[in-house]
């Protein structure tokens, strides 16, 4: 199949960019760099089967442009400032990136009768009040927020996704992710894997915000890809959440690194950031059940070759 | 002041526009009359104080035509497909008037530093868990369901006004607007003040979904205009609500129009509406402390212009 695919050189799209070649796809990826990494990519480079476009899928002649490249038979929206850090820095492109980049995936969708996917997200429930987060809770999210210019954004996404579909009987698929790791996200990114392994690699304490006691749930990025791939050949056109659900308080997580690493670095507390979720663990009985979906890969296997890149991304820099 | 107002010829952008042009503002009026009505501003032709002007918010070249035409002190953004009856027709465009064109609206107030308003809704509060609302509750709304086009188009609305204001210091104004009635409203636009008014004033059934014992707040039309005043001059950049507080249910709401028409109308039941909010009513006790802001139009009082207003329309309409 012909695939369009954009944040192709982000750490959740290049992955699926390598899964897509993988099983034979021919795939169109397209990136605007704000936070994507040519770097990610850079083991395709003479793969005729792909080709990169450094576009941003906001621009007015995207859709025209991109059409041009076409047939497609599947379009998969992943650009999105995905990390706090790029999201508050940039937060009129977040916005955007969820607006009128969808709505130009969308259309080209249209134009090709493709199947279409966007990667929506678990901040949706933002700080939920139901635990763990069924795909019919509707969320606890302040619109005015730092952070809605994420949330909003993404939520924004799956109401125009659902309007396409149900306007036009587009074959939309929304995937509500929860936190993924694996090699390829960013050293700087400020999210809590990579900010502890950078750290706890360099031998510096661990940025811990608020008391530790707050939980995630991390999903390995391979696990994450491959519900993807599931999800974008359904029949499923409502919300699938994909992430996975073994929930740990940030305190044990910490613990785990320091023990896998050997090092005993300090911990540094800061204050809660306003609105972060104090708890987020995804229930995956949907996913399960109509994507026969779950993920395979425990904390520790999935750390190892995270850590192994991360090692030589530092090494690189010295 | 000069002022841009895009859904000028709407139901509340006309008495808006009629108000500025009163306080002796020059006023540019914009809509692409999908629901606006050019008999709205009828009674302005060859007013020289205001010009109307043709023209979709979203379209790529609104920003620099509309500049043209500045400089403006004033940026408000009404524009709109307000009743459900209308955003279930135009879904996409419902979406757009809240991200595109707002983001154009805002784009031409910050080229000019001007003050900028948003008119949001009490959809943002969705089917609300609290009672009565206050501006700082979150909101209960579907992002997928059949009104989450307008409900997350609005929300967006917000935060890209916020991240406008927090990016680049634009003095932005968020009105959550909750029902408003009064002249002008469309006989047809299936809200429960012009449907129950037309239906009485024709001897028909009134229509009711749902039992009749949801509530709603309903503001008078001058009232909301004021409030709308006070707000876009003042300090204020978190979201204010302006609405009337006094709620009734929806079977005393039509004994109230039948004892006024000296009718006797049956009921007609019909089923409630997906996600169709069943209690609102506004907390305005913010709008009191910010704005010195409340309703004194009283329910009779504003219903007699209203009713001789749809009795005008059902006589032209014969």
């Amino acid at each position: 199949m012909q695939v369009l695919i954009s944040g192709a050189a982000g750490f959740i799209g290049s992955h699926l960019v390598d899964r897509l070649l993988r099983d034979g796809h021919t795939v169109v990826g397209v990136d605007n760099f704000i936070t994507g990494d040519w770097g990610n990519l850079a083991h395709l480079s003479g793969v005729k089967e792909f080709a990169l476009i450094e576009m941003d899928a906001t621009a007015n002649d995207f859709v025209s442009r991109m059409t041009e490249l076409g047939p497609f038979d599947l379009v998969l929206h992943l650009a999105s400032l995905a990390s706090p850090k790029d999201y508050l820095a940039y937060p009129l492109e977040t916005l955007e990136s969820g607006s009128t980049a969808t709505r130009n995936m969308l259309e080209i969708a249209l134009r090709y009768e493709a199947r279409f996917l966007v990667t929506s997200t678990s901040e949706c429930y933002g700080d939920p009040l139901e635990h763990p987060q069924t795909e019919t809770y509707w969320g606890n999210v302040n619109p005015i927020g730092p952070r809605s210019c994420y949330d909003e954004s993404k939520r924004y996404a799956e109401a125009i996704t659902m309007a396409y579909h149900r306007k036009h009987g587009l074959r939309t698929n929304i995937a509500r992710i929860f936190n993924t790791y694996g090699p390829r996200m960013k050293l700087n990114d400020g999210r809590v894997v990579p900010a502890f392994l950078s750290q706890a690699l360099e031998g510096q304490p661990l940025t811990m915000y608020g008391d530790g006691t707050q939980t995630r749930s991390f999903c390995y990025v391979d696990d994450l890809v491959d519900g993807l791939c599931r999800l974008m050949m359904s029949e499923e056109r409502e919300p699938v959440n994909l992430g996975n659900p073994q929930e740990i308080t940030l305190l044990v997580f910490a613990e785990r690194i320091q023990r896998m690493l050997g090092t005993e670095c300090p911990l540094e507390f800061h204050p809660l950031p306003t609105d972060d979720p104090t708890r987020r663990q995804p229930d995956i009985a949907k996913a399960k059940r109509v994507l026969g979906w779950a993920p395979k890969v425990g904390l520790e296997e999935g750390l190892a070759p995270t850590v192994e890149y991360f090692q030589g991304k530092l090494a690189a820099r010295r």
